[in-house]
C-alpha cells in the first residue's frame, strides 16, 4: 500500500449513496474511508446537496460514525460564494432553502426591489412558486447571471419524484435565452477546486450518479468510478457515460485503487 | 383585385398585436380584414392564446368591431383536442386556466390518482406551483405525453414579464428527458390544420411574433409576413428568422398581397 505522503493522487467521494443511504451507512464504508486516507494524498467529500448546510452534512456523517472535518467537505454553496466573489457580484438574489443560507452568508443578499448581479438557484422545494420564478426571471432579463448550485433533473422525495434544481434552471434558461453557470457537479470547476484543495492534479472520483459524479469527473479528465449503491440503476449504464470502473460498493474501492496505482508512485 | 372564388391562396392572421393591441384596434385593421376576405380564398385567425376560450376571443373581436365567426378562429386548445383524439388518449391531465376548459370539454379529464395518457399544458399563471409541476412530472415519468398548447418563452403581464408555457414545458422536458409535442404555433400541424380548413395548400401568414408566427409559417413552407405592431421589436430581427416581408401594420398587407399574387391566379 502506498503511504499517503508519497501518493500522487487524491480521492474524491460523493457522500449520499456512497458512504450512506438515508440513515444507514454502507457496509464497510467506515473501513474504506480510513484505508483511502492512508492510500491517497487526501480525501475530499464532494456533495451536490442543496438541502443541507456543510455543518449539517458533517454532523450527519459524524452521527453515522464517519470521522470527518469541515475542511474535507465541499458543497456547491461554497463554490457559489467563490464564483460570485471572483466576479465581483455585489448583490445576489438567493433562491435557496433556509438551511443553506449560512453557507452563503459571505454574499450580500439583494435588497427588495434592487437589481441583482446574480441569481443563486438552489432547491426551494414547495417555495418554487410562479411569483418567485417570475421574480428571478426578471432579474435575469435585467442582466443577472444564473448561478445554479447543481443541474440535476429530479430526485426521489418521500412522497414521490420531484423536479430538482436543473429543471427550474432549464425553465429560466429557456425563457431568458441564456445558459446559466452550474457550480456543483458535474461542473469542471467543482472538481478542479477539490483537487486544488488537495494540492494535486490527479484524483479519482467515486459516486453513485453516473452523470453528475462519473461523467462530470471524466469530462474534467479524472477517472470516474461508479458504485452500485444509492441511486445506481442498471439501465442508467446504457446512457452516454462509460465509467472508468464499476464496483459493488465503496468497500471494494480501496483494492481497486491499489491495483490502479500499483507501482505508479 | 383577384375575386375570392378564383383565389388560390388563403390568409392566416395572428390576432393579438395584428388586429388589436389590448382594447385598441390597429388603425385600418377593419378595412384590411374586409379586403383580405375579398382577395383570398379564405381568412383564418390563428392565435396562440392560452388565457381565453375561443368564444371569448370571438366576443372580444366583435366588441372591437371585427365581424368574425367562430369557425374562422383556430386556437391551440382545439388542436390539442384533435391530437389527443387521434392518439386515442382516454384520460388527460389538464394544466390549463379555467377559461380554457370549455374548449377542451371533448377530452376526458383524469380522475384523481389515475394514470394519464397525456398532460395538456397551458397557462396556469400563479397556479403553477411546485406541487402541480411535480404531479405533471410524475405522469410524464409514468409514460404520459406532454402536449403543450404553445412553447413561448415569456409574455408581458401588467405587473411585468412572466414565464410562458414554453418555460414550464422546458422544465418538464428537461426533467423527464423527453420532448413534448407543441400543438399551437410554431408547430407545422397548426398551420396545416388552418390550411386544410380553408381547403388550399397555400396561405400567407401575418403575425407580430417573429418566431412563432413568421418562423413557424416559413418552416411549414408558407410565406411569413411580420407586422411592426404588437410585440414587434427591431432587435428581434437579427435573430434566426428572416421574414418574407415586413409591413408597418396589417393595413399595409392587402396591397402587398395584391402585388405578390398579381396575375398568379
Amino acid at each position: 500500500m502506498t503511504p499517503a505522503d508519497e501518493a500522487t493522487f487524491g480521492v474524491l467521494l460523493d457522500i449520499d449513496g456512497v458512504l450512506y443511504v438515508g440513515d444507514e451507512p454502507i457496509v464497510g464504508a467506515h473501513e474504506a474511508l480510513t484505508q483511502l486516507r492512508e492510500q491517497s494524498a487526501g480525501v475530499r467529500l464532494v456533495t451536490n446537496t442543496t438541502s443541507r448546510s456543510r455543518r449539517d452534512v458533517v454532523e450527519h456523517l459524524r452521527e453515522l460514525g464517519f470521522e470527518v472535518s469541515h475542511e474535507e467537505v465541499l458543497t456547491p454553496a461554497a463554490m457559489a460564494v467563490s464564483h460570485c466573489e471572483e466576479h465581483g457580484y455585489e448583490s445576489v438574489a438567493m433562491l435557496v432553502s433556509e438551511k443553506l443560507r449560512e453557507d452563503l452568508a459571505a454574499l450580500k443578499e439583494l435588497k427588495s426591489g434592487a437589481r441583482a448581479d446574480a441569481v443563486v438557484l438552489g432547491d426551494l422545494g414547495d417555495g418554487f412558486t410562479a411569483e418567485v420564478l417570475n421574480g428571478a426571471f426578471r432579474q435575469l432579463m435585467d442582466g443577472a447571471e444564473l448561478v445554479s448550485l447543481q443541474h440535476n433533473r429530479y430526485w426521489r422525495r418521500k412522497d414521490g419524484l420531484a423536479l430538482d434544481v436543473g429543471a427550474y434552471a432549464a425553465a429560466l434558461e429557456f425563457a431568458s435565452g441564456r445558459e446559466g453557470v452550474v457550480v456543483g457537479k458535474p461542473s469542471e470547476a467543482f472538481f478542479k477546486a477539490a483537487m486544488s484543495d488537495i494540492g494535486l492534479e490527479l484524483a479519482v472520483m467515486v459516486g453513485d450518479d453516473v452523470e453528475a459524479d462519473v461523467g462530470g469527473a471524466m469530462a474534467a479528465g479524472l477517472p470516474g468510478v461508479l458504485v452500485r449503491t444509492g441511486k445506481f440503476r442498471q439501465d442508467a449504464l446504457s446512457e452516454r457515460v462509460t465509467p472508468t470502473a464499476i464496483v459493488d460498493s465503496i468497500a471494494d474501492f480501496p483494492d481497486l485503487l491499489a491495483r490502479i496505482f500499483q507501482g505508479s508512485s
